[in-house]
C-alpha cells in the first residue's frame, strides 16, 4: 500500500484519458469524475478502474470522442444518447440536462443509452447540490447478482443515488448498491482469504454460501435482504426498477444483456438495447416549498437523527454522506492509499502508453 | 376466521364512512383503496383499520369533509394540502394532480401534507397504470423504525411503490416497506407464538432480538438489511429519502414527529409540520420513448426474469406484483377472509354507529 496526493493521480489519469483521444474537457470531467470515488473511500470505482476503461476503449466498445445528444425530449424529461462514450463523461452532460429542464419545470429526468460505466453514482446526484436542487442518479451494470429464487445471474449491482441540500449541515448523500454487499468487498474478504457474512452471496448451484469467491466461481451477488425471509425480494425489486427506469426506458441493454464491464468477457449476442443505460433526476426544492425554508428543515432533520439515543457500542447515528465527506477530507489531505498491484497496473499502463506514472 | 365476499365489506365500509359525514364520492373512493388491501393480501392495510380511521376522526384528529386542494404548482410540480382528510381520498386526489402535469409536460410530482395513513401505497401508485405511466407512491408513517445504530425509533415502515405498465403482461408492481418486514408480519408470529428471524426487531435497550413482541414492548423494527454487516444502513437511507421527500419537501411532520396512527397515542407537542406526508409521482412512457416499443421491451423483460432457472426447491422468479395480482382474483371469486378479532371490531363499529356488519 502507498499513498499517492490527489494531483498525483489527477495529472496521470488526465494524461492517460488525453492519449486515448479524449477532448481537453472531456478528459477532465472524466478524471475528475473517477478520482472522486477514490477520495470518498469507492476504491473499486475509482483510478483501480482506469487501466479496465482503456482495455475496453482497446477493444472499440468505448469511443473516446463521442457525440454525446439529446435524441428525445418533453419539457420535464428527455432521452440521450452517449455515443458509446465513458459513462464518466456522457452521464454529467445527462445530469445537467436533468438541471436545466428543472430549472424551466421544476424537474428534469433523463433516461440514458449507448453508455459505460459511470463511477460512483454519487458524483452526479451531487451535482445538483449546489443550485438547492435534490439529484438523482441510477445505473444499471453488468449482471453479477440473483433475484430472489434465481439461479442466474439477471442484474447488476444497479446503485441508487440521492442527494438532498441543507442549510448549515453538510447536505444528505445516499450513495448504495441495492445488494447486501458491493463486489469489492468481497474483493476485500478474498485478499485477507475471510469468508462472507450470510446473505452477500449464493453459490453456482443456487445454495446460500459464505465463500468470498462465490461469485468468482460462477454464483452470483444477492439483492439487498439476503433472502426471501430477510426481505431479499425487496432488494431484488430495487435493482429491478433502476434496471427499467436506466434501459428499458431509454433503450439501453437491460438485465442479462447488460455488457460487461471486463473487455475479455463479450457482450451477449442479439442485444435488446445500446450498451448500458443510466437514469437521472433534478427537482428544484423551491419548486415545492421555498427553499430556504426546506433547508431549514433538513438542518433539523438530520440534527434529531444524529443526536439519537445509540444501540450498545456505538457512538451516533449516522447520516447518509457523513462518513464519505470526512473520507474525502482526510484524502485531500494526507494523499490516497493504492494497493500495490494496483500501482503496478496503473504504471504498466503508463508505460505502454508513454506516461509517467 | 370467516370469508366475506368484496361486495358486502365494500357496503358496511361505504355506510360507514359515509355515516361518518364523508361525501358520497369520498367514501367511495376511500372504499375503494382500502378494500384493494383485503384484496391484494396486505390484510393490516385493509378494512381490519376501518375502527381506526373512525377512532382519530371520533378524536378530531381527521376531518370527514376536508377541502383537499393544490396550495403551490410548477408545471411538473405541486404541494397539496390534504386538509387533514383520510390519506385515502386525499392520496387519489394528489396522484391525479401528479398524472395531469405528466399530461402536460412528460412528468407530475407532488409531495402533500396535512394528511392521514392512505392505505397500500400501490393503489396509488397504479392509477398510473391504465394512462401508459409510471406511477410512484410514497409515505411516511408513525415512527416504529429504528435507523441503524438507532436505539430511538425515528422513522416509519416508509413504503416505496412503483408500477411499470407492460403490454401483453400483466404490470411489474412494487411495494415495500423500507424495513426487512412490516409489522403486520410480527403479529402474525405474535398469534402463533413464534419468534421472528434474525435482523427484524430490536429490543428497547437496542439489541438484537427475535422476539414477536420486541415493537410492542418498547423495541423498533429494522431497515431492510437487519443489521449493518447485511446493509441496514441502506434501508435507513431509503426510509429516509421517503420521510424527507414525503414531509420535508411538503410541510408534513417529519421522523419522530409523524402523528401515530393510534388514537390512544397523542401526537408530541411542538409539531415540526402538518399532519403526515406522501410524494407521488407519474411519468409518461412516451416522454422517453413510443409506448407500444417501451411496453413490448416490459414484456421481453418480464419474460426473461419469470423463466429464468431457479435455485433448488424453488418454482419460479417472481415478478414484483404477481403473487398480489393472484391474490386478488382469488378473493374477488372466494371472499376475504377475516380474522374473529376484526369481525368482532367491526360489528361493534357497526352497532355504534347504526351500519349493519
Amino acid at each position: 500500500m502507498q499513498n499517492f496526493s490527489y494531483e498525483h493521480l489527477y495529472r496521470f489519469t488526465y494524461d492517460m484519458l488525453f492519449q486515448i483521444g479524449c477532448p481537453e474537457s472531456d478528459a477532465k470531467t472524466a478524471t475528475e469524475v473517477l478520482l472522486s470515488a477514490d477520495l470518498r473511500g469507492v476504491d473499486s470505482h475509482g483510478v483501480a478502474r482506469l487501466s479496465g476503461y482503456v482495455r475496453l476503449w482497446e477493444k472499440g466498445r468505448i469511443n473516446a470522442k463521442p457525440k454525446v445528444k439529446v435524441t428525445y425530449e418533453t419539457p420535464s424529461t428527455a432521452v440521450v444518447d452517449g455515443d458509446s462514450g465513458l459513462g464518466l463523461v456522457v452521464a454529467p452532460f445527462a445530469m445537467k440536462v436533468a438541471m436545466e429542464k428543472a430549472k424551466n419545470v421544476g424537474t428534469g429526468w433523463v433516461s440514458v443509452k449507448n453508455s459505460n460505466h459511470y463511477g460512483i453514482a454519487g458524483y452526479h446526484a451531487m451535482m445538483a447540490l449546489e443550485q438547492d436542487m435534490i439529484g438523482i442518479s441510477l445505473t444499471n451494470a453488468s449482471p453479477l447478482v440473483a433475484p430472489t429464487f434465481s439461479k442466474e445471474r439477471l442484474l447488476g449491482t444497479n446503485p441508487i443515488s440521492v442527494a438532498i441540500p441543507a442549510k448549515e449541515e453538510p447536505p444528505f448523500v445516499a450513495d448504495m448498491a441495492t445488494t447486501t454487499a458491493a463486489n469489492g468487498k468481497l474483493e476485500i474478504l478474498q485478499r485477507k482469504g475471510l469468508d462472507t457474512p450470510t446473505g452477500w452471496v449464493q453459490d453456482k448451484s443456487g445454495n446460500p454460501t459464505t465463500s468470498a469467491n462465490g461469485v468468482k466461481d460462477g454464483g452470483a451477488l444477492l439483492p439487498l435482504g439476503g433472502d426471501r425471509e430477510h426481505g431479499s425480494h425487496k432488494g431484488y425489486a430495487l435493482g429491478a426498477i433502476v434496471d427499467i427506469f436506466s434501459a428499458v426506458l431509454s433503450g439501453a441493454n437491460y438485465g442479462p444483456w447488460v455488457p460487461p464491464f471486463v473487455a475479455f468477457l463479450d457482450p451477449l449476442p442479439n442485444l435488446v438495447g445500446e450498451g448500458i443505460g443510466h437514469f437521472f433526476g433534478a427537482m428544484r426544492v423551491d419548486a415545492f416549498r421555498p427553499a430556504d425554508e426546506f433547508k431549514s428543515h433538513m438542518d433539523n432533520w438530520i440534527r434529531r437523527f444524529r443526536t439519537a439515543e445509540t444501540t450498545p457500542g456505538n457512538e451516533k447515528v449516522i447520516i447518509p454522506g457523513d462518513p464519505e465527506r470526512e473520507l474525502e477530507y482526510i484524502r485531500m489531505k494526507d494523499g490516497i492509499p493504492l494497493l500495490d498491484p494496483v500501482v503496478k497496473d496503473l504504471t504498466e499502463l503508463g508505460e505502454r502508453f508513454g506516461v509517467k506514472f
